[in-house]
């Protein structure tokens, strides 16, 4: 990998920005971090410590290299300090628009000049924050998928100010660190993949509140089913492999039970505290005796692991 | 692996039936093929010696165990001979309700009594299938995921006249050749999976249409995203791991922007002859030069492997 960028600030950095920084030092960029809470910059450090020891247990990386990629991550007490130099800013703050756009005329007055101000928000608009901000065209959202050191997709949002060139230089960086940028053409709620999960949870909710299933069963066709193919190809390429002559045959074959099917799809969830309760409930029952951190950790080491045999072998054929 | 039931008949040979086929002698069951169609049982046992080729070639099996679940495979001329003395039936014919009527009236007929007659069907129900049968009771929907060989859930979804026993013991045997049986307790239209599915897919169509986003970057959303972690755990469980206090701190953090979200989804699509232009398009710049075969191949192979890692590791730690 060859970052576009050299050195970026991470600013903000908790459970994401730390995982951002993950991903900066892996591609060989400097990174610098800040945070407005106290001890938060030294807990985020210990984090990446923890994780690159994790990683070299399951044999992800080795010694030299993980000591390399560590000594690339610094911590530093002011936000001027931290961005002293940098080609490019990652934001992971608190979601609330009055904290952002305060942030942002920070950020806007103290970054060196033409550098990118990202947004790690997954529901704010760019236009909102960067409202009336002087350098408002330097400004994108950058929103990951929990955790991005793990899952590549990066959703790159313009707001209304935002330049072409921003969402390009954001774009070729987020490429050049290893991740997959996917840029919308403009804001919407939830952006694509919100917007998309929110609409198999609807269904899924739906399915086991109306006691088609029990929760437990509707996990499993998502786990043992829909979920293994599109680990490898998103609906359209699934759909365009389930008929010997693509999509065309697909929908030709099955289009008229398809629109049926979404036509039937279930309401809205109330999520009141009933609907909360029942649905936590049979998830707990679900998760069992090993803690939520287990599951997290044994997530991230699968993900790496699928990504590598993604890595390693494409439909043409295996890859060098 | 030790099947509960030790010979079964396949009634129908394309493509789900030979998938089932390889399903059930990889577990040690004898597998009686049969198919209304003239040299499609020869086609299958074709695919059958070329699947375990290829699964030899890339170290999924060895040569010995390979010949040896060839061996349990047969192909049979008639339908009376391709039921003797089996003790489960999966029918994989035509969609078409008047012809699974016909059929399952016939198998009724002649398959031994009290053996499970399961249907393949992604759509119909066996209230209907089964309508007017005597047995009735033993009658049931066993759906896969195309193809079944490598994705391990099977909706079971029973009829008005289905019994629970007959319900608990295909589970049991689907469970027992290595599925994951997923019990739904009355039909709806798509069952789980398709519901789940055409919910994504209907987001997703709405997201190419209305521009926020091209195709590839709604795939590369699934693909790169969402599909990581869907390929490890359902929605409940992703969400549960995505707060550290689990679902219930999830629901209340993001409670109001979910229902926001879910009720801002877009509509169902007309599903037209210029709209299916477009999105078959769109697909097929994305399927690139590499033949949809190559894809499905690649698919296959490495849902494989990512079945494999799931089996070799879990949140509480690597299994035996």
């Amino acid at each position: 990998m060859e970052p576009t960028i050299g050195t970026v600030a991470a600013v903000g950095s908790g459970v994401i920005g730390r995982s951002w920084a993950r991903v900066f030092v892996r591609a060989g960029c400097r990174v610098r971090l800040w945070d407005g809470v106290p001890g938060q910059v030294g807990r985020a450090l210990a984090w990446l410590d923890e994780t690159l020891a994790a990683e070299r247990a399951f044999g992800f990386i080795g010694e030299a290299e993980a000591l390399a990629q560590r000594a690339l991550a610094t911590g530093h007490a002011t936000l001027a300090e931290a961005l002293d130099g940098v080609g490019y800013v990652q934001e992971s703050t608190t979601e609330r628009l009055p904290v952002k756009q305060a942030l942002f005329v920070e950020l806007d007055r103290l970054a060196p000049p033409g550098v990118i101000l990202a947004s790690s928000t997954s529901a704010l608009d760019m236009t909102e924050i960067a409202a009336g901000l002087p350098a408002a065209h330097r400004c994108v959202v950058a929103h990951p998928v929990n955790p991005p050191h793990v899952i590549p997709a990066v959703e790159i949002v313009p707001g209304a100010a935002t330049s072409a060139e921003t969402v390009e230089r954001a774009a070729a960086f987020q490429r050049s660190v290893g991740q997959t940028p996917v840029v919308m053409n403009f804001y919407l709620d939830g952006f694509l993949l919100n917007r998309m999960q929110m609409a198999l949870f609807r269904e899924a909710i739906h399915l086991v509140e109306c006691g088609a299933a029990d929760l437990e069963a509707v996990e499993a066709v998502i786990r043992d089913g829909l979920g293994l193919r599109w680990a490898l190809m998103g609906q359209f390429a699934t759909a365009n492999s389930n008929a010997d002559d693509g999509l065309r045959q697909y929908f030709a074959r099955y289009g008229e039970s398809i629109r049926r099917i979404m036509g039937d799809l279930g309401p809205t969830p109330p999520l009141d505290a009933a609907q909360i309760d029942r649905l936590a409930a049979a998830t707990d029952a679900l998760t069992g005796d090993v803690p939520l951190e287990l599951w997290q950790r044994w997530r991230d080491r699968q993900i790496q692991r699928i990504s590598a045999l993604k890595r390693a072998d494409s439909p043409a054929g295996p890859t060098a």
